[in-house]
């Protein structure tokens, strides 16, 4: 084989291909080191788009889109539909293996597929595959702001207004060590934001009072 | 200015040498996005060497050794023995900041001036540039299994001998928050190891009983 339908390579050395589609659970010979240098040069490629695509965005930004881009989450649905699943060759104990399990694997070819193909063919036509398959990602990724956990945009919010930082404070803290259930209440006096988040953990708890505080003031705005 | 010796390079855009060298505490216009670039394709061209140099090491092992020749502490010093102190842009508060703080600076501005190099000339020369300077530390490396932390290695040994894995038990814990100090013991029962190790946090003071029992191994087998 010497092509993947969907990817636009192909390939001088075959066995490269191969040895990309071979999941570790055929055996030692496999694609994991492949899959370490498609991770570096697929971060780059992304890296460097990203850096002339979104000149107005800082360091900070441009971390946090090229981490949509290459996340396991995102990699997975190209690889499905790019139907790698009918070419990763899997050993006995993996063949059934479904959900999260299978979609990382999938990621994970994808990537030592991209490590495949610059040994093969160098940087620039591995540059070329990276680009037409992440680029329609790239176009639809959202502003960098939304990709900002609450905490920091409420925090931005309040400080772009001259208001103080808002006040967390822990209101409680339930249930067995396995299966704990924390309640932390949000204050902004000067805006006028005093509201209760909750979660599994104090940090969770934060964040879901961050964005309930964020509705809050989009509502308002609204008004 | 179009070149900084020591680098092998010569910019065509000597506004973008300028930008790289512009630390943040200048202004607006810095060299972080740079840096976010520089910071991509150093890393992808580590790994690519280290690939190709290290043909029995896993992508385990790739890692650790990437990490040893990317991280802030290695740059600081490639950068310092390249004198970009005497280059770097400083705004006021700056000038005068020394030790951590200058080397990651120095660090930083290093990266950066990867990521102009790039934009300037393209891949080839910036990768080319890259294994000039990274190349003499890429090849001190030490073996892959050095980078692994003492409770790794000591898993590893014991499980090459068929030995179970190790106990770590807390036998103390002292002193006021800020200033902790742990006292672990380390039993692997089987393979005569009943050692203790100390330290400001548990972790460290696991790794750190750890350390004495693969001494201990070492000592042993040289009788």
């Amino acid at each position: 084989m010497r092509e993947i339908p969907g990817i636009p390579y192909t390939f001088k050395d075959t066995e490269l291909l191969a040895l990309a589609l071979s999941h570790r659970s055929i055996g030692q010979i496999n694609n994991e080191r492949l899959e370490f240098l498609g991770d570096a040069i697929l971060d780059f490629v992304v890296s460097a788009s990203l850096f002339k695509l979104r000149t107005d965005n800082d360091e900070g930004d441009l971390s946090r889109l090229r981490a949509r881009v290459v996340r396991g989450d995102t990699l997975a649905k190209l690889a499905t539909s790019l139907k790698l699943g009918d070419y990763v060759k899997l050993g006995g104990g993996e063949l059934k293996s479904g959900g999260f399990r299978r979609n990382s694997i999938l990621a994970d070819t994808l990537e030592a597929i991209f490590g495949a193909i610059y040994l093969d063919g160098g940087f620039e036509p591995c540059e070329k595959v990276i680009q037409h398959i992440c680029d329609p990602v790239i176009a639809g990724l959202p502003d960098a702001d939304e990709l900002k956990d609450p905490k920091t945009r409420l925090q931005e919010w309040l400080q772009g207004r001259g208001y103080p930082l808002p006040d967390y404070s822990l209101l409680s803290e339930n249930g067995p060590p396995h299966n704990k259930h924390f309640v932390v209440e949000c204050v902004g006096e000067a805006a006028g934001i005093r509201v209760t988040g909750a979660g599994e953990s104090r940090r969770k708890a934060e964040q879901a009072a961050a964005t309930i505080a964020l509705e809050m003031i989009a509502g308002r705005s609204k008004k």
